[in-house]
């Protein structure tokens, strides 16, 4: 019997083990550890390791063997976010509600919890591997899962994504360069969550690829989203025709509002048929859909989760 | 029959294949590989891949299918010695008689091929493993060189060894910090390198705890000799009782200059004591040894390779 999981469930169980699969710190570097625990938690949707656990479980695999897999993908998440603050990146003094990390520790300590989170996440998927070397098949969804995150992660995936997202800054954007900074800024990261849970829970061919299709669209959705929002708040800040929001490439300013809205429908339209098979045994993924709705409903997106 | 290998055929053979593990960038991130590439590219004297392969052949393994965690280690100090230059940190200017990568590329992008580098570390590893599914005896030992290398640069050995240096600025240090601070931030991941390249090539337990000791002399022969160098280069910019040295903690004044060469003589003899009876084999791990204590007399160790 499958039992029904929501979205809160999953929540629940991240953040009752968030730091399980940190390092345990020595006195000396105890800065670095008080830094990425203040970021790690510090609120959040928890969206990428939720979807980890909730395709794990769709894959018939255990979620609490799962835990540290979903934990290192929110340790790569938080990392990013802490980066991408810095005063030489976004320059961001606040997030979710409170000071960002190189406001409370200072730029150096913020560098190092980045670097420190990001270490963390592959040290705590290595050592979980360890305890499978008895049981080959269960060991190579280990490796796969892994692999897909360091992807995912990776210079054809996050980092790419930010740094084409950089890049692009006061350029006129090509609507292939839009699309290739979404897909890899944020819709890389949630791929590699459901095809890593996808991979953890023993799915097959047929389900990896729905989940990584579903991951796809959903990554397009929350981003579309966060430039519509950042639309209407900066109307007026940005011309027309130059394709830019805050000097960035928008869907927005090179679709128009309509366009975009449109295009944001779309891919939840995807979304949704992708997960419609799977129905009764995929709440989650039907809930993640409506949630994402709300939130841009809401104009919530980019102030909680964004990136 | 045993090829004899010196220093100089590891190195080569690390910098001809040191941007095959990185992943094939696509045009909207060029910028991002051309920054990792040019401080992979910039020179140094890739001593923890030479040990790492050293170590690998030492044991019987292959050295070429050792080359993807050789080349990991080698984008992990990378990514560190990046990090380290930032304004927020160190703000070096110049490394190897070249701009470092924040000069070169400004700050954002510095901190992105940092990440890049880190990330693209365990993606190597990982990618490689999937390779060795078939061969239950060869996964494992890829698994445990990645954990050790995970190990080392992380939380709990690099980054640890980083964030305790800052916070010990300004501060009076102990004998404890000192060594708790140099054990992480340099022996910590040439610790793991030997230990990585030991795994790979299947050494039994003997061998392993052998290499792991002579990694930590080493690294603390490396920073001991940092310090004396600083101390000859700062004379009389810091007080002799305040065992600081720009401000950081540092053996001569804390020990003196007399009692930190002894020293550093001692770590060195471990390492030789250590090394002796594979001495056929080991031909590298000697002249690694003699390579240092030139450094060491001509004062280069620092301006070359430092952390």
């Amino acid at each position: 019997m499958k039992i029904f999981k929501e979205y809160g469930y999953y929540k629940e169980l991240i953040e009752r083990h968030i730091m399980d699969f940190i390092p345990e710190i020595e006195p000396n570097s105890k800065t670095l550890y008080d830094s990425m625990h203040y970021s790690l938690e510090n609120g959040g949707k928890r969206i990428r390791p939720a979807m980890l656990l909730a395709a794990c479980d769709l894959s018939g695999g255990d979620v609490a063997q799962a835990l540290p897999y979903a934990c290192a993908i929110e340790y790569i998440h938080t990392y990013s976010l802490i980066h991408d603050d810095l005063p030489s990146m976004d320059d961001d003094d606040m997030r979710r509600g409170a000071p960002t990390n190189h406001v409370a520790f200072g730029e150096a300590v913020a560098i190092l919890a980045g670097d420190g989170l990001l270490t963390s996440a592959f040290e705590a998927m290595n050592k979980d591997m360890l305890i499978y070397f008895d049981s080959p098949e269960l060991l190579k969804r280990r490796i796969r899962a892994s692999y897909e995150i360091s992807k995912g992660a990776g210079c054809k995936g996050m980092v790419a994504g930010q740094i084409a997202d950089i890049e692009s800054e006061n350029k006129s954007a090509s609507k292939e360069l839009i699309d290739d900074i979404h897909l890899n800024k944020t819709a890389a990261l949630m791929v590699a969550a459901v095809k890593a849970g996808a991979y953890l829970g023993g799915a097959g061919k047929e389900l990896v690829a729905d989940l990584e299709s579903y991951g796809e669209n959903i990554g397009l959705a929350f981003q579309i989203a966060d430039d519509i929002q950042d639309t209407l708040e900066d109307r007026g800040g940005a011309t027309a025709d130059s394709g830019t929001i805050r000097n960035r490439p928008a869907y927005p300013t090179l679709y128009g509002l309509d366009e975009s809205r449109k295009r944001f429908e779309g891919v939840i339209g995807n979304a949704r048929k992708i997960i419609a098979p799977y129905y009764d045994n995929a709440e989650f993924f039907v809930e993640l859909i409506d949630m994402i709705i709300g939130l841009a409903e809401r104009g919530q997106i980019a102030a909680d989760d964004k990136a």
